[in-house]
């Protein structure tokens, strides 16, 4: 093997430290950063930033810290930071604008601060000395130099007294102690030898939404009232009144481009279509257009365009699906070749998993001579979708893509319109959903479809919304997509849709479902075993009797709004799980900053089975005094029950309803 | 206050990526890395690194990876690492040259694997076409191409048949999949768009004394045969035999250097030294020299350097203390008075942790502005002790004093030896004694001296065994100092003592006694409360009457000869602890690398009571089959134990002796 390309390395071990330098400080173990700073900590409008390090020096010196930050196009300044315990540093700061922020520390050897300390303990056992005071005089004259000239002319007066042997002992000793000296030297501290933090700190700012959403995904070409004829896009927007009225955040809508010919898919996937049918979505393009175009049978831009607004009419975003393939018939194909991959015989590789076959779909090559051309064609779509009013892109399995051009496509789009969102679907490896999170994807799907037992969801759970990988993975929890239906779903009836709703909207602020099989409580597998639906409407178009879902439309309506009129359910961090004494019963709690809104849900997730436990509340985490009564409203069910301490007893019966969701007050 | 200097950050945002870029794969989570790469993973000669990273791409492409490793003056050279689960990869590396040594990791999409794995399930399935082996012969002809001459031959003629359609599709089939066309394609890999880690990453390779070690600590001035006069160098090389004798390592002596006059320290600290007291060694330098001259009474250089020879002859190394510290007496207070700190009335201020005043000790000021001369000079003293065949130096106090200067000097001195080693006498915060260890010490001192209960043992090996700081912070561990009689020591008698000397031996592979105290059994504190010695050697000459210390004696010098017959206390990060059914008693096992060797410590750490305890073993971590009986020696006490699975009975009385130390056998 040949040896080392080094040049390809970039960054060496570093020089041997110089000799002789001053600098005494050291910055270390900086929270938020991740990997390094290449990965930006996610926020958004209005949330805080709490930096944090370990700051020391040698010696038993004391220090000032601060945190610099600046806004992507805004000025860099500071504030202080404080000592917590041992050597851990903490400041904060707010985020207001959308975008890019930065931060950064500052730290130096507090002269001033180090000398008051000694001088006061000195003068308290008695040992204080004439040139202790001196040297108080020399700080205060080197401050003053520093100072604005007001400033300057009380620090040259404290700098004079303490110099003064003539003058008292008791003054002197005032003046070097007073609390003025003290606030004048803060305000002009010797940062000549500070050691400020070897990088900038870079932090994203999105709007609300990234943070906190109810999603429904729903398919235009199954919305007609008709049925005998496919749904329309027009269809699709008088459906919004019904999705709006379950009151969700955004609408979601599987691909509505012109669909393949060639190898087209028939119903539940088989490999042959029959005549009439109409083909997966995700098989997209043929001779009308590609990622661009409207499917001519969904309608028109003019049309597109109507959905969107009525959507926004209704406070509801609209999220399309970018799905980065292309069928046969695809205009790129012939325009663009090269932009796939070439097998020796002259014809183009459809996607394969081997032995599996997918002839109706082209993967892209990003690794393609032409890729910078393939990338700003993928770019301008995205452009394009964002001119017609979509604000949200669902990414159809990003991880069959090169990182690098999602990293480069998000920052590209960001840019310009920072109020984008991008939710990655990928269902696939830890460390690949990760590196999607951190490459810039705003959102992500998660393990959650899969997570059915007590000790599965707070493991998960406290992973999401507790380790540090919190500040990039934001993930969006789904019940069911297109592509599955869990066995969960399919095996425990309407508790078990219940149980599954009930845990989306509490646990996790972004949720969503695949309706209106939700609910309509359709779980039906084409094959026992497979999680793919019967009859799916990804190869068919389906009418759904919107009457028959009433049970579970109501709880959903109920849920969102719930999460809509408390705000501690519309963020994760503060997501704590309580002692439950049964293997089925799960207890969690969520507040907001101030912990004025209190959530606390207790969940039975046995759908067969009543159970009942002990509840041992973490009190501290709800904001509660051990001392006094609260009051749990139901907000599901309607009971209203006081509890004191932390041991209380629920019962759930899967048959009535599988869980409480209470809201918390303690009367003062 | 003023603006942020910009110019200080050294690294920025970095920038966004590049549109078109082909590089898909990612290599992340190095491990050994520690602070970017800043610090150095500890390692002895003849240890092996284990490499491991998360390596993945978009996709489902296989993947190769490659360490690359070299020493410091040596050539690149490549090993292949493997997948372990999901994306963790791992690959090895020994090192066998003293001093440093740097690894990072190539990795690259592997077509031909990508092609091989899909070629071979289409085979299975019935479904490989013509066009999937014209593939192969691409794959085997751009080989052919980057190969030497025969394997050039050998690729050209698999991709002959591969590409002829005239020959028979089981001949062709049988040539794809063959191993000689797997063999020479990974021989010759196509690196085109291979992605190398960001950084070398360092690793310092010291002596086996870095990992291993037993030390003894003596004032030479209290080793006097005749109680009517103060030892010297001559006597405490005499007195080198008793330590060899207890199968010690090191011997460890504080300084040896003139002690000052002025402000001289007396008889337990007293600030008023009598006539005649000899002050603290740690008060360096009088008229008659400073750090790299021998205190007269002592002896001479070539008294010093006997000390040395004698000490080699019996394998013991030498250490000495660097108190970087000085006397008012000391050359370089008139020599340098810049190294020290003015004070405004001309005198020069002496150490103090106000209100506590250290008069007999001047501290040196890191940031003179004469500081490059200072360093150097402070270099030159270890040289000069360097030179007179120490190898060891135990650093006195470094957390205070400057960083920059131990990371600067402990590096100018293993560039050209090696061999030394620094040990770090810092009881400190968490965050300082680490660094320390990060910026080079090559050990630290611990808290084991304040670890008295099971559950802070277990707590704290635990950390320094199995935690990822194990890499670059390598314990020393010490029951007493001259600075440190613990309460434990103080109160708890004979049995105090054993178990104390059983923990430091077996729980660490570097550990300390200062004696004679220890084995005479002496701990007695000046006051209640205090950890200081009464009439500490300090501040006074000691005589010591070694007959009254024989049972302790024995039992170091049998402890000592185990660790040197059982390479699985040679080493920390096998240290595993198992159940033990009491809270009294501690278990634990060290076995080294192929578990050839296996030591099981079982310890009543309740100095006054019997205890007895159901034992669960960690079966896997002993290499013991749960279903054969185990053979159980005690190596202190002599017994004989039959163990049959996971639960034994053990009991400890203090009064007879506080711990088993087992060699485990399972007869085949």
């Amino acid at each position: 093997m040949e040896a080392l390309g080094l040049d390809r390395i970039v960054s060496r071990q570093p020089a041997d430290p110089a000799i002789g330098t001053h600098r005494r400080v050291v910055i270390e173990n900086v929270a938020p950063e991740i990997d390094e700073g290449r990965v930006e900590a996610k926020r958004v409008v209005g949330e805080t930033v709490v930096v944090e390090a370990d700051i020391f020096c040698d010696g038993h010196d004391a220090l000032s810290a601060v945190v610099w930050r600046r806004s992507g196009g805004g000025d860099w300044s500071a504030q202080p930071m404080a000592l917590t315990v041992d050597d851990r540093w903490r400041g904060v700061f707010e985020v207001i604008e959308l975008g890019p922020y930065f931060f950064t520390i500052e730290a130096w050897v507090d002269r001033f601060g180090t000398w008051r300390n000694g001088v006061d303990k000195k003068i308290q056992a008695g040992t204080a000395q004439e040139v202790d005071l001196v040297v108080g005089a020399e700080l205060a004259a080197a401050a003053a130099a520093r100072a604005e000239r007001g400033d300057a002319r009380s620090l040259g007066a404290i700098a004079a007294l303490l110099a003064d042997s003539d003058a008292s002992w008791p003054r002197r000793v005032m003046a070097a102690l007073s609390s003025e000296f003290a606030e004048l030297s803060d305000r002009y501290p010797d940062r000549s030898a500070s050691v400020t933090y070897r990088r900038e700190l870079p932090v994203h700012v999105d709007r609300l939404r990234a943070r906190y959403g109810s999603w429904y995904e729903m398919f235009p070409r199954s919305t007609s009232p008709d049925p005998d004829r496919a749904g329309t896009l027009a269809d699709a927007t008088a459906r919004l009144d019904y999705v709006a009225a379950m009151n969700f955040d955004v609408v979601y809508l599987p691909p509505v481009h012109p669909i393949g010919h060639t190898k087209r898919k028939g119903r539940n996937g088989s490999v042959t279509a029959a005549d009439g049918d109409v083909g997966s979505p995700w098989a997209i393009g043929d001779e009308t257009g590609g990622h661009k175009a409207i499917h001519p049978e969904l309608g028109t831009e003019a049309d597109f365009i109507e959905f969107v607004e009525r959507a926004h009419e209704l406070r509801i975003d609209v999220a399309i699906d970018l799905a980065f393939q292309c069928s046969p018939d695809h205009p790129w194909i012939t325009e663009h070749p090269d932009w796939f991959h070439a097998r020796p015989d002259g014809t183009l590789q459809f996607a394969e998993n081997p032995p599996k076959r997918y002839e109706d779909i082209y993967p892209l090559d990003f690794e393609s001579a032409d890729s910078e051309r393939l990338w700003l064609e993928l770019c301008s779509v995205v452009d394009c979708w964002i001119e017609r009013g979509v604000t949200i892109f669902r990414v159809d399995n990003p991880h069959t893509k090169s990182f690098a051009f999602w990293q480069w496509l998000i920052r590209e789009t960001q840019r310009s319109h920072p109020e984008i969102i991008f939710l990655a679907e990928a269902f696939t490896r830890p460390s690949i959903m990760h590196k999607l999170a951190k490459i810039g994807f705003t959102q992500s799907y998660t393990y959650f479809t899969w997570r059915y037992q007590k000790w599965e969801i707070e493991q998960y759970f406290t992973e999401l919304c507790r380790s540090p990988s919190r500040e990039y993975f934001r993930p969006n929890v789904w019940p069911n997509t297109p592509d599955i239906t869990s066995e969960y779903l399919q095996y425990n009836g309407r508790a078990g849709f219940m149980i599954r709703i009930v845990l989306a909207t509490t646990l996790a602020a972004n949720y969503g479902i695949y309706g209106p099989v939700f609910e309509l409580g359709i779980a039906a597998a084409r094959e026992p075993g497979l999680e793919e639906y019967a009859d799916s409407e990804k190869y068919e178009v389906r009418h759904w009797n919107l009457d028959e879902c009433e049970e579970i439309r109501e709880v959903i309506t109920r849920l969102n709004h719930i999460r809509r009129a408390h705000p501690a359910l519309q963020q994760d961090w503060t997501l704590t799980f309580h002692e439950a004494q049964n293997d089925q019963i799960v207890a969690y709690s969520k507040t907001n900053a101030d912990r004025s809104d209190v959530i606390l849900c207790v969940v039975n997730v046995d759908p067969t089975n009543r159970h009942e436990a002990m509840i041992g509340l973490d009190l501290d985490a709800l904001g509660l005094s051990g001392d006094r009564p609260f009051v749990l409203r139901d907000l599901i069910g309607g009971g209203r029950y006081v509890w004191n301490g932390p041991w209380n007893y629920v019962e759930l019966d899967p048959v009535a309803f599988p869980a409480h969701v209470f809201a918390v007050d303690q009367p003062d």
